[in-house]
């Protein structure tokens, strides 16, 4: 079981243009800092926020409770312009748990409610640190630096990363996984029920299809934080050329990670 | 012309995996934060920043001159574990700009160069305030809330934009303009050289092959600012349904721009 | 038993003038981000930190485990240019427990040592929520908007707040008692071990030889934020003129908190 | 001529009540950041911003103009659950400027005003780059790493830090001159019309009254950002040793300042 909590600006689409169109940097400023807040506030409890379209934000919450949410919800209340919404779900996939809790979330009524404020909603029972699990794929393209990075225009690698992005979503989304754009050439892919050759296959399909080289760690563990350490850990050791594949797992507490080098040790 | 500034950190990759991977939740917080502060800091001079791919940002800047650049730079290295390079150009249409800065950072190595540091380049003459011109496209999807947002999950909503945006990035291209996506249903597209004609068809084409419906606001003015309010404000005006078609065209100082209902003018 | 965190920016005096001094702008952005995140950090454990001298740092944190402060240690590393140090120590007092927590870290090596970075000590055994407590005194001025604020120069003003706020420090001491400013004409008082009435002696005592008059809302909490969010109550009721004398105490869960009227109750 | 901002929150005290006291680790959170960007956004146009009782802040800013001060106060209201009132004055001396700016915003209501809202005010003509000069003197203590932060508690050396800050703070006044507190042991003092032997009789009188050492770089400069940098250079080169006497002085573009060897050199 994997536990997602769907975050949403309450009404914000029409404070953004009241009473006049705000400044656009402002926006900007105000979107990305509310998304390094809740990545900061749900990361210290080890959880793994993404900001999706700003507005609407998407969390992996394996281990957090309600009490810490709802301290979350508030403490957004008490320092910006606007409140937040909240509905938290936990199913045997990403794809089905955020369903779920969108669902909920919209029977409350429309994202442009005027009234509808700081709707806080938890459709199944909370997924503790014992039970459940998350699974993340940390997903990257072969050498984008040497190919693109360095050779083509910013502009160029920013719209070839956007358009592999979409055909890598679009294949996660037959195995009800989601995925995420991280930054450089990074996806973060909630994956609970895929397996290694799951992702091995999807990978020589894109491959065939698209002629983009992909390669995952994919990381088991009981929150969002030790889930993407492993991955991180499993797609270094891809990067240094210490295994074959295109796919490494390691599992929290399994007995293979404990066998990991010291040095790929992440700190807690 | 307008002018763009390129921005990369320099040899960010290896840094988020040393000495072991860096918890995600941590990098996410620190990307988020550092085109926060680029928003306000190009913000207060009346530029506009893009966070592409959050370690290579593409910004437009007409108007700010070298010493503004070189501050920015010098306080990123002031607050940061990290350093940023700039390249700066000018050219006809944004695509050319962007592309001719990026030649010019590639020329001093690579983006994990261990040694390549700070990198401060200019290709051609800056571009002042009274020479010059800044055009935007704010652009958006006919009602997101109510056909997406309110009825789809979360998670189908976010890759039907993504979907949408990659569809309107590329056929964008075709006229030397750019596209960035800043939150909800929203692109800004700077695209110097198009038309409203060129936007229109662009759109019918878009519908007729996608399915997808889409409207802007054109904004034209001397900075960044001054062209993205007129978007803002010309994409109000298609929303509020007071103009028939799917673009609405704003120009700084022009006679139609002064006779903008005082409810529709943006603070400075 | 109070738990107290010492905190200290290692070798933060050279940094700041290597190679030369830095903009002083951009200092105080850095310090008083740090210090942001760490209130949003410590905060969402229900911890309080205090600024004190932004390279040198005080927090509140019974019932924030090891691994919490580790992790927060280990954030601070991973998003800024310098790294942190941490001493823990609980005692009857505040006083007291902050000084065995500085007599650790100093045995680790000077401030300003180049070699002695992320210090991690914990001198005493860790308080729990269940055990120990904390007692926060929330000081104000009495009407200083109307007597200072609407009246005076702003830096007048200032300056009358910051001699009243040592002659306070300097009497709470006197008790074991901590006092730390944090906006306004407030100041937050860890200060176990005091009862009500020496609060009430000690502002008679600084009445008279000061001419300035205190009160205090005085709250006893599991946690530093359950007893600020006391603290902040018992001062509202003397605000509101709801009772009589200069301190008004809640205790949680004790009866008298249980009869705050709902108006009063604050949100998780 | 110096050009003093005087900030306010609009209303400030009643919001942190409403409907119930808010959390303190936000409030801290808010103010603090409230500090941060203004730092930012002055500071990336020469300006220095001082945190004062944060509700209240005060500005340097000479060569700011009327349009920047407006655009910040817009992305404050645009960005926070609050709003900002702002007056600008310029006088022979800090003091006075600051007096005469408090004096106007007062005039519009009190802080405390349910109706007042962003008040902008500009009391006296501007001070551009070109008239009017800033004089900073960068203020620190003695030996404080070696005398008191690596022996005494964390505690007792902020509270002699405290003590010794309302010492120099009062003397500073007998010349209308301000001092804030900028971290560590670190005053940063805006004393247009005190000149350096004013400076070493307060440091003298000071020694002997209450046995505190001090030393200042004294920056003279066109903004707030040139003379803070030479104060700077001035402190360093006291400290390591390069001069007799508590004071060293900087004049921008003077002889003395043009033969500063290039290790003290700042950058833009």
């Amino acid at each position: 079981m994997i536990q997602i909590t769907v975050m949403q600006i309450d009404n914000y689409g029409p404070w953004t243009v009241t009473p006049n169109p705000r400044r656009e940097s402002d926006l900007q400023a105000l979107q990305s800092r509310l998304y390094t807040d809740l990545s900061l506030q749900f990361g210290v409890h080890k959880g793994l926020v993404f900001y999706t379209r700003f507005d609407n934000l998407i969390a992996v919450t394996n281990g957090i409770d309600l009490e810490t949410h709802k301290r979350i919800q508030n403490s957004v209340k008490n320092r910006y312009p606007f409140t937040l919404s909240m509905s938290i779900a936990s199913a045997e996939t990403p794809y089905e748990a955020q369903k779920i809790a969108t669902k909920r979330l919209q029977e409350y009524g429309s994202a442009q409610d005027e009234v509808r404020k700081e709707v806080f909603d938890v459709s199944t029972e909370l997924v503790s640190e014992n039970e459940g699990y998350v699974q993340l794929a940390h997903i990257d393209i072969d050498d984008v630096t040497g190919t693109m990075t360095d050779k083509d225009s910013a502009y160029d690698t920013y719209l070839q990363i956007k358009d592999a992005q979409v055909k890598l979503f679009k294949s996660l989304k037959k195995y009800n996984a989601l995925g995420f754009f991280i930054g450089g050439d990074n996806f973060m892919c909630p994956c609970n029920g895929m397996n290694e050759n799951d992702l091995s296959c999807m990978f020589e399909d894109i491959l065939k299809s698209d002629g983009i080289s992909l390669k995952a760690g994919l990381g088991i563990g009981k929150t969002a934080e030790d889930a993407s350490n492993l991955a991180d850990i499993g797609l270094e050791i891809i990067r240094d050329g210490k295994c074959e594949g295109s796919v490494y797992t390691l599992k929290q507490n399994s007995e293979e990670s404990l066998k990991i080098p010291h040095n790929y040790t992440c700190s807690i």
